[in-house]
C-alpha cells in the first residue's frame, strides 16, 4: 500500500470480543482497502458513563445474544476464541503500555495489542492487571522492567486519558469504530461495508 | 421457494429505520435463500423497559450515529428515506392491524406493513395513530370502517400483547430480529451473514 496513503482511524478496546476480532483481521484488510490503520486503544468504562450503557453483556436479552454472537463471529472469521472467565476486565493497563510501545515503536505497539488481545480471548490470561500486561508485552520483546515502570507514570496516565477523551470527541461509542475521511463505522461488522465505501467513493 | 420450506422469523418494530430497510429487502431476501419469511411486528418499547435502554436516538454519542446510519444504510439498499418528523412513535395501533388482516389474509397484512413502512419513512405519514393507520390501509385495499372498530376490540389487544411476550420469549431485543431454526440474528446489516449461514448450514 502506498506509505502516504491516508490512515483509517481503528479506535478499540481491549476487552471487545470484537474489536479483538478486528484486530486480527486488520492486516488483510489493510491489503485489500489499500491503506494503513492508525490503532487507536481506548477504554469504553469512561464511554458507557457518558452514554448511559451498562457493558453489553449485562444488558437483559442483548447479553445473551451477544455472548452467543462473539463465539459465532468468531468461528466466522476463524479466529481463535475463548470466553473470558473474567469478563469484561479493565483496561487501562493495556492501553497505556500501547501508546508507551507506539511513541517508540508503532509495529511494536501493533504487535503488542494482538498479543495481549490473543492472550485475553484465546489463551486465558487475565490482561486486566499491569503484570498480565507486563508478562504479555516481554513476550513480543518488550522490556518488561521500563514498561512496569513507565506504567506508573503520570505523564502517560494523562495521555491515555486525553486520548479516550479525543475518542469521545470523535463519538467513538463502542468497539472497533472507524473513521474513514470523517465517515464513523461501528462494530466488526461493517468491515466489508467499509471496504465498499472506499471503493465506491461512498454513497 | 418452496411451499414447505420452513420459515424465518422476522421480527420488526413499525418505528425501526433498520426493520423499515429489511422490509423493503424482505422478497428479494426470500427468492436468494429459497425460505419464507414469517413477519412478526412487534413492540419496542416494553422491550427496551425489560433490557433498560431508551430509544436509540436518545443515547447520546450512538444516537447522532444512528441518524446517520440510517440515512446511509437507505443509500446502500437504495430504499427511500426521510428521517420523520415525529421520531419514535408509539406503533400499537400499527401492530394491531398488522395482525388482524394476518389472520384474514397474510398477503395483504405483508402488503400493508410495508405500505406502514413506507407511509412513515418516505412519505412523511405519521403512522402513530389509529386513524393514520387506517389511511394507509385502506390504500392497499382493507375496509378501513371495519378495521377502524377491530382495533378497539380487547381480543386484538390482548393478541398484540401476546406477540410482544413471545418476541421476548424468543429473546427479542432489536429490530429486525431473525430467527433461523432457533439461532437468533439482529440487524438489517446481518442479512448477508444469514444468508451464508443458511447457504452453508451454519458454522
Amino acid at each position: 500500500m502506498s506509505s502516504n496513503a491516508r490512515a483509517i482511524d481503528f479506535y478499540f478496546e481491549f476487552a471487545s470480543p470484537y474489536g479483538y476480532i478486528a484486530s486480527q483481521l486488520a492486516e488483510d484488510f489493510e491489503r485489500r482497502v489499500g491503506r494503513p490503520l492508525k490503532w487507536r486503544p481506548m477504554l469504553l468504562g469512561p464511554v458507557f458513563k457518558i452514554t448511559g450503557q451498562p457493558p453489553l453483556i449485562d444488558i437483559p436479552l442483548k447479553g445473551a445474544y451477544a455472548k452467543l454472537d462473539f463465539a459465532r463471529s468468531a468461528r466466522l472469521h476463524k479466529v481463535p476464541y475463548q470466553h473470558p472467565a473474567k469478563f469484561p476486565i479493565g483496561t487501562v493497563a493495556a492501553c497505556r503500555a500501547f501508546y508507551w510501545t507506539d511513541d517508540q515503536d508503532p509495529a511494536k505497539a501493533r504487535a503488542l495489542a494482538k498479543a495481549l488481545y490473543r492472550a485475553y480471548f484465546a489463551e486465558g490470561i487475565d490482561i486486566g492487571t499491569a503484570q498480565g500486561v507486563v508478562a504479555v508485552a516481554k513476550s513480543v520483546g518488550i522490556d518488561g522492567e521500563k514498561l512496569a515502570s513507565a506504567l506508573e507514570d503520570p505523564a502517560l496516565k494523562a495521555r491515555v486519558f486525553k486520548e479516550v477523551e479525543a475518542a469521545v470527541a470523535a463519538g467513538v461509542f463502542g468497539s472497533p469504530f472507524f473513521i474513514v475521511d470523517g465517515e464513523p463505522f461501528w462494530g466488526v461488522d461493517r468491515m466489508p461495508m467499509i471496504e465498499d465505501w472506499i471503493r465506491s467513493g461512498g454513497w
